[in-house]
């Protein structure tokens, strides 16, 4: 699916990105692939562990449905805002390796709703291995009182 | 529904949760409740904020699946671990208050499959609002090369 | 937590299900239990049945899904359309006993999305066990274009 | 993905569907593409529809649910079953058309548990517009007392 993006859509999505202080806390990071399609990525080690040394289930999560929100942002207009209202993860292998990398890309944008997948993959030496999947819905809101992107 | 715990399940949490480096860094904290229901709790704050000031999605779902797994621990044997495989969290309001408290309850306690439901409340001055439901899927595993609670 | 209901939402409801092909193929019946809350019941036989005899997945997923979406329509205003727009259902027991019933119950009516949630029982001498529990969320729709109920 | 199949795993999900007295009443055909790739249609009609006449989202439901189990069958050794223990479905567009086509392809083949996607086509015309994507784990089980395929 191609889409079309909304204007200046990078300069929006890596702002937003950088006031979320909990991506800050994980020191995750954020690359603005295409219209439609985001990766964020955080690297295993203690902040961000589970009790066996993996990277927490929690944080896996947590950097998936920001990718799945950012997606949907990139293609919404400017002058409003993305609200997550739901979403389902599937684990599939313990995420490990030198990066856990999150790509999330829009299945159906929707005037009120827009659906995203977001794949998760532990990187070693350049190779991907997926280990996660989630879907979610992003709600489109029109932004006012400070709730922008 | 009434369970029947497993011995020492109160002290294998704590300690095991001890062990969660991110739970660690985003300052959370652990009430086991009762045998299958545990409950994880967050203060609002920087360290897991969005961009709007409230907290994370991401957050919320961290704490939330903690605390699924953590009550379907607390009714598995010693010498078992547990293994989060899927969830799915809908979120109804945004996160603020005093406290983000997740409250996992075992639904149904099988022998490979533990379904556990998390009710995530705001609370501010002992009142508790409902923000976010979560259900999830947990696997026991027979515990082996250190991987166990 | 209790709701306010729609002018007539029990006719709106009966009449509406009573258009609903799949629902007269199951053989499913529909009771309305108070605002916010619906259940729709199927008797196990070859009609619905899955390769072992019990209630195919599917069968119970459509009635735990109706019930759902009927939840909310209970709620919303006359000249309102309901759509679900995702749900997640765990399988806990297989679908047998004398009347499988879906009761859905409304957690969180908003402006643009309701979140229900529907646990299905296996009924046999009255007695309820429960065997499935889905979680939707379902978008009022101003109706037009002869699009309601 | 490439995957390796079972022996006779086509005969096996053909004979298996012929059983699911649901599939018959929906007049729902299965078209194996593959092993790990299975097939579900099903034509609009008032035996499928809801209240607007387009196929009821049970029903497609009930196809990209079965098409995701058969497609872990495909994988799995005869002599053993597979139980669907939870799925999660997006509907992204009404289900109408000459056809509607449910694509299971499995995503990853566990031990235990295998994780399957369905895309859920209508199709005209034979060109295919995607309307609805379930994601569902179906574990594997030991065949015993008559529970096999």
């Amino acid at each position: 699916m191609e889409f079309k993006p909304s204007a200046g859509w990078e300069e929006r999505i890596v702002s937003s990105f950088a006031r979320q202080g909990l991506m800050t806390t994980m020191g995750a990071t954020i690359h603005p692939v295409a219209p439609g399609i985001v990766e964020i990525a955080v690297v295993p080690g203690p902040a961000v562990s589970q009790q066996h040394g993996f990277v927490h289930g929690g944080a896996v999560s947590a950097i998936a449905d920001t990718a799945a929100g950012y997606a949907a942002v990139s293609l919404m207009p400017p002058g409003t805002a993305a609200l997550t209202t739901e979403f389902k993860i599937n684990f599939m292998a313990p995420a490990g390796g030198e990066r856990i990398v999150a790509r999330g890309e829009v299945v159906k944008a929707g005037r009120t709703l827009t659906v995203v997948q977001t794949h998760v993959f532990s990187e070693t030496g350049g190779a991907r291995k997926l280990i996660a999947l989630l879907i979610a819905t992003i709600m489109t809101l029109a932004a006012k009182d400070g709730f922008s992107d």
